[in-house]
Protein backbone atom coordinates (compact mmCIF):
# COMPACT_ATOMS: atom_id res chain seq x y z
CA UNK A 1 0.00 0.00 0.00
CA UNK A 2 1.10 3.42 -0.76
CA UNK A 3 1.40 5.52 2.34
CA UNK A 4 2.33 9.73 3.02
CA UNK A 5 4.15 10.05 6.39
CA UNK A 6 4.51 13.38 7.90
CA UNK A 7 8.00 13.46 10.25
CA UNK A 8 8.96 16.42 12.55
CA UNK A 9 12.67 16.11 13.25
CA UNK A 10 14.97 18.50 15.02
CA UNK A 11 17.29 20.62 12.49
CA UNK A 12 20.13 18.46 12.79
CA UNK A 13 23.07 17.18 9.94
CA UNK A 14 23.06 14.08 9.72
CA UNK A 15 19.41 13.45 10.67
CA UNK A 16 18.35 12.75 6.69
CA UNK A 17 20.75 10.12 6.29
CA UNK A 18 19.47 8.41 9.19
CA UNK A 19 15.92 8.54 8.13
CA UNK A 20 16.38 7.56 3.97
CA UNK A 21 18.88 5.17 5.75
CA UNK A 22 16.02 3.04 7.43
CA UNK A 23 13.93 2.94 4.43
CA UNK A 24 16.43 2.02 1.93
CA UNK A 25 18.12 -0.84 4.49
CA UNK A 26 14.65 -2.72 4.20
CA UNK A 27 14.26 -2.10 0.65
CA UNK A 28 12.03 0.17 0.62
CA UNK A 29 11.95 3.05 -2.19
CA UNK A 30 11.01 6.39 -1.38
CA UNK A 31 8.96 7.84 -4.48
CA UNK A 32 9.21 11.41 -3.40
CA UNK A 33 10.59 13.01 -0.35
CA UNK A 34 11.03 16.43 0.84
CA UNK A 35 12.32 18.10 4.10
CA UNK A 36 12.12 22.32 4.94
CA UNK A 37 12.15 24.10 8.35
CA UNK A 38 9.51 24.67 10.30
CA UNK A 39 7.87 27.77 11.40
CA UNK A 40 10.35 27.08 14.33
CA UNK A 41 13.87 27.13 12.97
CA UNK A 42 14.96 24.40 15.38
CA UNK A 43 12.56 21.58 13.44
CA UNK A 44 12.40 20.62 10.21
CA UNK A 45 9.24 18.36 8.65
CA UNK A 46 10.03 15.87 6.39
CA UNK A 47 6.86 14.20 4.12
CA UNK A 48 7.68 11.05 2.37
CA UNK A 49 5.50 8.68 -0.13
CA UNK A 50 6.76 5.30 -0.03
CA UNK A 51 4.73 2.73 -1.14
CA UNK A 52 5.21 -1.20 0.02
CA UNK A 53 4.28 -3.79 2.47
CA UNK A 54 2.49 -2.37 5.44
CA UNK A 55 4.07 -5.01 8.21
CA UNK A 56 7.67 -3.62 7.18
CA UNK A 57 6.27 0.15 7.30
CA UNK A 58 5.19 -0.15 10.57
CA UNK A 59 8.39 -1.54 11.57
CA UNK A 60 10.06 1.16 10.14
CA UNK A 61 7.51 4.16 11.99
CA UNK A 62 8.72 2.28 15.36
CA UNK A 63 11.94 2.86 14.66
CA UNK A 64 11.67 6.26 13.07
CA UNK A 65 9.92 6.86 16.54
CA UNK A 66 12.75 5.56 18.19
CA UNK A 67 15.69 7.95 16.56
CA UNK A 68 15.99 10.86 19.22
CA UNK A 69 16.33 14.19 16.47
CA UNK A 70 12.41 12.39 15.40
CA UNK A 71 9.73 14.52 17.32
CA UNK A 72 6.58 13.28 15.78
CA UNK A 73 5.74 10.62 13.02
CA UNK A 74 2.00 10.91 11.57
CA UNK A 75 0.54 8.37 8.66
CA UNK A 76 -1.83 9.86 7.02
CA UNK A 77 -4.60 7.77 5.88
CA UNK A 78 -6.96 8.96 2.53
CA UNK A 79 -9.27 11.87 3.36
CA UNK A 80 -8.00 13.07 6.47
CA UNK A 81 -5.59 15.12 5.21
CA UNK A 82 -5.12 18.35 2.68
CA UNK A 83 -2.40 17.36 -0.18
CA UNK A 84 -0.61 19.29 -2.52
CA UNK A 85 2.42 19.23 -5.12
CA UNK A 86 4.16 21.64 -7.16
CA UNK A 87 5.41 21.05 -10.45
CA UNK A 88 7.57 22.54 -12.78
CA UNK A 89 7.77 21.36 -16.38
CA UNK A 90 9.21 22.69 -19.77
CA UNK A 91 6.86 21.60 -22.51
CA UNK A 92 7.51 21.61 -26.28
CA UNK A 93 5.60 24.28 -28.91
CA UNK A 94 5.21 25.38 -32.06
CA UNK A 95 3.11 28.21 -33.69
CA UNK A 96 0.50 25.68 -33.76
CA UNK A 97 0.70 24.26 -30.75
CA UNK A 98 1.34 27.06 -28.56
CA UNK A 99 -2.24 27.99 -27.83
CA UNK A 100 -3.88 24.16 -27.22
CA UNK A 101 -1.12 23.97 -24.50
CA UNK A 102 -2.32 27.36 -23.54
CA UNK A 103 -5.83 26.75 -23.34
CA UNK A 104 -5.10 23.92 -21.40
CA UNK A 105 -3.28 25.51 -18.82
CA UNK A 106 -6.00 27.80 -18.19
CA UNK A 107 -8.62 25.21 -17.60
CA UNK A 108 -5.99 23.86 -14.86
CA UNK A 109 -5.16 27.11 -13.81
CA UNK A 110 -1.43 26.50 -14.53
CA UNK A 111 1.28 29.80 -14.66
CA UNK A 112 3.11 29.98 -17.40
CA UNK A 113 6.50 31.05 -16.16
CA UNK A 114 8.77 31.25 -18.55
CA UNK A 115 8.80 31.35 -22.61
CA UNK A 116 10.90 30.49 -25.17
CA UNK A 117 10.57 29.85 -29.03
CA UNK A 118 10.03 26.48 -28.91
CA UNK A 119 9.31 25.86 -25.04
CA UNK A 120 7.25 26.66 -22.32
CA UNK A 121 8.01 26.44 -18.87
CA UNK A 122 4.68 26.12 -16.46
CA UNK A 123 3.65 26.03 -12.44
CA UNK A 124 1.25 23.62 -11.88
CA UNK A 125 0.53 22.82 -8.18
CA UNK A 126 -2.50 20.53 -7.28
CA UNK A 127 -3.25 17.32 -5.47
CA UNK A 128 -2.28 14.17 -6.90
CA UNK A 129 -5.20 13.33 -9.49
CA UNK A 130 -5.31 16.86 -10.71
CA UNK A 131 -1.35 17.12 -11.65
CA UNK A 132 -1.79 13.82 -13.16
CA UNK A 133 -4.53 14.76 -15.12
CA UNK A 134 -2.31 17.70 -16.48
CA UNK A 135 0.75 15.72 -17.22
CA UNK A 136 -1.36 13.43 -19.08
CA UNK A 137 -2.72 16.16 -21.22
CA UNK A 138 0.67 17.56 -21.51
CA UNK A 139 2.70 14.09 -22.64
CA UNK A 140 1.92 14.07 -26.44
CA UNK A 141 3.37 17.84 -26.69
CA UNK A 142 6.39 16.38 -25.19
CA UNK A 143 7.76 17.25 -21.89
CA UNK A 144 11.54 18.12 -22.35
CA UNK A 145 12.29 18.34 -18.68
CA UNK A 146 10.06 18.33 -15.45
CA UNK A 147 10.65 18.93 -11.36
CA UNK A 148 8.26 17.90 -9.28
CA UNK A 149 8.47 19.03 -5.40
CA UNK A 150 6.61 15.59 -4.26
CA UNK A 151 3.85 15.90 -2.15
CA UNK A 152 2.95 17.80 0.83
CA UNK A 153 0.55 17.24 3.61
CA UNK A 154 -1.68 18.16 6.14
CA UNK A 155 -3.90 17.05 8.34
CA UNK A 156 -7.97 18.40 8.62
CA UNK A 157 -9.43 20.54 11.37
CA UNK B 1 27.22 31.22 0.00
CA UNK B 2 24.00 29.80 -0.84
CA UNK B 3 23.65 26.95 -3.52
CA UNK B 4 20.93 25.58 -5.52
CA UNK B 5 21.65 22.24 -6.73
CA UNK B 6 19.59 20.14 -9.32
CA UNK B 7 20.71 16.78 -9.37
CA UNK B 8 19.00 14.25 -11.92
CA UNK B 9 19.66 10.62 -10.85
CA UNK B 10 18.79 7.08 -11.19
CA UNK B 11 15.65 6.10 -9.32
CA UNK B 12 17.53 3.59 -7.70
CA UNK B 13 16.55 2.68 -3.50
CA UNK B 14 19.80 4.16 -1.62
CA UNK B 15 20.57 6.63 -3.76
CA UNK B 16 19.04 9.61 -1.61
CA UNK B 17 20.99 7.69 1.25
CA UNK B 18 24.02 7.90 -0.52
CA UNK B 19 24.02 11.54 -1.82
CA UNK B 20 22.64 12.96 1.34
CA UNK B 21 25.42 10.82 3.09
CA UNK B 22 27.92 13.24 0.87
CA UNK B 23 26.76 16.50 2.73
CA UNK B 24 26.38 15.20 6.19
CA UNK B 25 29.90 13.61 6.20
CA UNK B 26 31.22 17.04 5.24
CA UNK B 27 29.05 18.68 7.85
CA UNK B 28 27.16 20.48 5.41
CA UNK B 29 23.31 20.85 6.56
CA UNK B 30 20.84 20.44 3.49
CA UNK B 31 18.19 23.72 4.03
CA UNK B 32 15.80 22.37 1.97
CA UNK B 33 15.61 18.76 0.04
CA UNK B 34 13.45 17.30 -2.42
CA UNK B 35 13.28 14.41 -4.89
CA UNK B 36 10.81 13.22 -7.12
CA UNK B 37 10.51 10.88 -10.18
CA UNK B 38 11.06 13.27 -13.49
CA UNK B 39 9.00 12.33 -17.22
CA UNK B 40 11.37 8.87 -17.22
CA UNK B 41 10.55 6.83 -14.68
CA UNK B 42 13.65 5.37 -13.96
CA UNK B 43 15.52 8.57 -13.20
CA UNK B 44 14.44 11.35 -10.21
CA UNK B 45 15.30 14.63 -9.98
CA UNK B 46 16.69 16.26 -6.57
CA UNK B 47 16.87 20.17 -5.80
CA UNK B 48 19.18 20.35 -2.82
CA UNK B 49 19.69 24.20 -1.46
CA UNK B 50 22.83 24.32 0.40
CA UNK B 51 24.90 26.76 2.47
CA UNK B 52 28.14 26.73 3.33
CA UNK B 53 32.05 26.86 1.84
CA UNK B 54 32.36 27.44 -1.93
CA UNK B 55 35.60 25.01 -1.93
CA UNK B 56 34.13 22.19 0.25
CA UNK B 57 31.06 22.52 -1.74
CA UNK B 58 33.07 21.95 -5.22
CA UNK B 59 34.41 18.61 -3.83
CA UNK B 60 31.04 17.58 -2.93
CA UNK B 61 29.51 18.44 -6.56
CA UNK B 62 32.81 16.33 -8.17
CA UNK B 63 31.90 13.58 -5.48
CA UNK B 64 28.41 13.85 -6.73
CA UNK B 65 29.59 13.35 -10.31
CA UNK B 66 31.56 10.44 -9.14
CA UNK B 67 28.74 8.83 -7.83
CA UNK B 68 27.49 5.57 -10.58
CA UNK B 69 23.92 6.70 -9.93
CA UNK B 70 24.49 9.91 -11.16
CA UNK B 71 23.63 11.59 -14.20
CA UNK B 72 23.84 15.18 -14.04
CA UNK B 73 24.21 17.99 -11.86
CA UNK B 74 23.89 21.53 -12.12
CA UNK B 75 24.62 24.44 -9.55
CA UNK B 76 21.95 27.22 -10.57
CA UNK B 77 23.18 30.75 -10.22
CA UNK B 78 21.12 33.69 -9.70
CA UNK B 79 18.71 34.70 -12.58
CA UNK B 80 19.26 32.05 -14.51
CA UNK B 81 16.77 30.21 -13.25
CA UNK B 82 12.92 29.97 -12.32
CA UNK B 83 12.28 28.56 -8.86
CA UNK B 84 9.32 27.88 -6.73
CA UNK B 85 8.34 26.64 -3.75
CA UNK B 86 5.00 25.79 -2.13
CA UNK B 87 3.70 25.96 1.51
CA UNK B 88 0.79 24.62 2.97
CA UNK B 89 0.20 26.81 6.50
CA UNK B 90 -2.36 26.34 9.43
CA UNK B 91 -3.25 29.91 10.75
CA UNK B 92 -5.14 31.31 13.78
CA UNK B 93 -7.89 32.83 13.05
CA UNK B 94 -11.04 34.19 15.11
CA UNK B 95 -13.89 35.93 14.08
CA UNK B 96 -12.06 39.27 14.17
CA UNK B 97 -9.26 38.09 12.42
CA UNK B 98 -10.54 36.34 9.45
CA UNK B 99 -11.17 38.59 7.29
CA UNK B 100 -7.84 40.33 7.55
CA UNK B 101 -6.12 36.90 6.62
CA UNK B 102 -8.73 36.88 4.05
CA UNK B 103 -7.68 39.76 2.51
CA UNK B 104 -3.95 39.02 2.45
CA UNK B 105 -3.95 35.88 0.65
CA UNK B 106 -6.06 37.44 -1.76
CA UNK B 107 -3.17 39.97 -2.60
CA UNK B 108 -0.54 36.85 -2.41
CA UNK B 109 -3.30 34.87 -4.47
CA UNK B 110 -2.93 32.06 -1.89
CA UNK B 111 -5.53 29.82 -1.77
CA UNK B 112 -7.47 28.65 1.79
CA UNK B 113 -7.99 25.02 1.26
CA UNK B 114 -9.76 23.96 4.53
CA UNK B 115 -11.88 25.87 7.14
CA UNK B 116 -12.52 25.40 10.61
CA UNK B 117 -13.93 27.93 13.45
CA UNK B 118 -10.11 28.49 14.93
CA UNK B 119 -7.99 28.16 11.85
CA UNK B 120 -7.24 28.20 8.53
CA UNK B 121 -5.41 26.14 5.68
CA UNK B 122 -4.03 28.18 3.12
CA UNK B 123 -1.59 27.18 -0.02
CA UNK B 124 0.49 29.34 -1.01
CA UNK B 125 3.26 29.39 -3.89
CA UNK B 126 5.93 31.46 -5.20
CA UNK B 127 9.82 32.21 -5.54
CA UNK B 128 11.67 32.74 -1.76
CA UNK B 129 11.14 36.15 -1.67
CA UNK B 130 7.39 35.89 -1.90
CA UNK B 131 7.07 33.48 -0.13
CA UNK B 132 8.83 34.80 2.95
CA UNK B 133 7.17 37.98 2.91
CA UNK B 134 4.12 35.62 3.19
CA UNK B 135 4.81 34.19 5.97
CA UNK B 136 5.71 37.91 7.81
CA UNK B 137 2.54 38.86 7.08
CA UNK B 138 1.03 35.73 8.54
CA UNK B 139 3.01 35.60 12.12
CA UNK B 140 1.59 37.87 13.96
CA UNK B 141 -1.97 35.77 13.71
CA UNK B 142 -0.23 32.44 14.94
CA UNK B 143 1.26 29.65 12.80
CA UNK B 144 0.26 26.81 14.32
CA UNK B 145 1.17 24.37 11.85
CA UNK B 146 3.64 24.62 8.41
CA UNK B 147 5.08 21.80 5.75
CA UNK B 148 7.06 23.60 2.89
CA UNK B 149 8.44 21.29 -0.52
CA UNK B 150 11.49 23.49 -0.61
CA UNK B 151 12.73 24.90 -4.08
CA UNK B 152 12.41 23.47 -7.29
CA UNK B 153 14.13 25.13 -10.12
CA UNK B 154 14.35 24.97 -13.87
CA UNK B 155 16.84 26.71 -16.20
CA UNK B 156 15.57 29.85 -18.29
CA UNK B 157 15.63 29.52 -21.97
Amino acid sequence: MRHTLSVLVENKFGVLTRISGLFSGRGFNIETLNVAPTQDATTSRMTIVVKGDDAVLEQITKQLNKLVEVIQVQDFQDGQYVDRELVLLKVNVDSKTRSDVMQICDIFRAKIVDVAHTALTIEITGDESKVGAFLELMAPFGIRDITRTGKVAMPRE
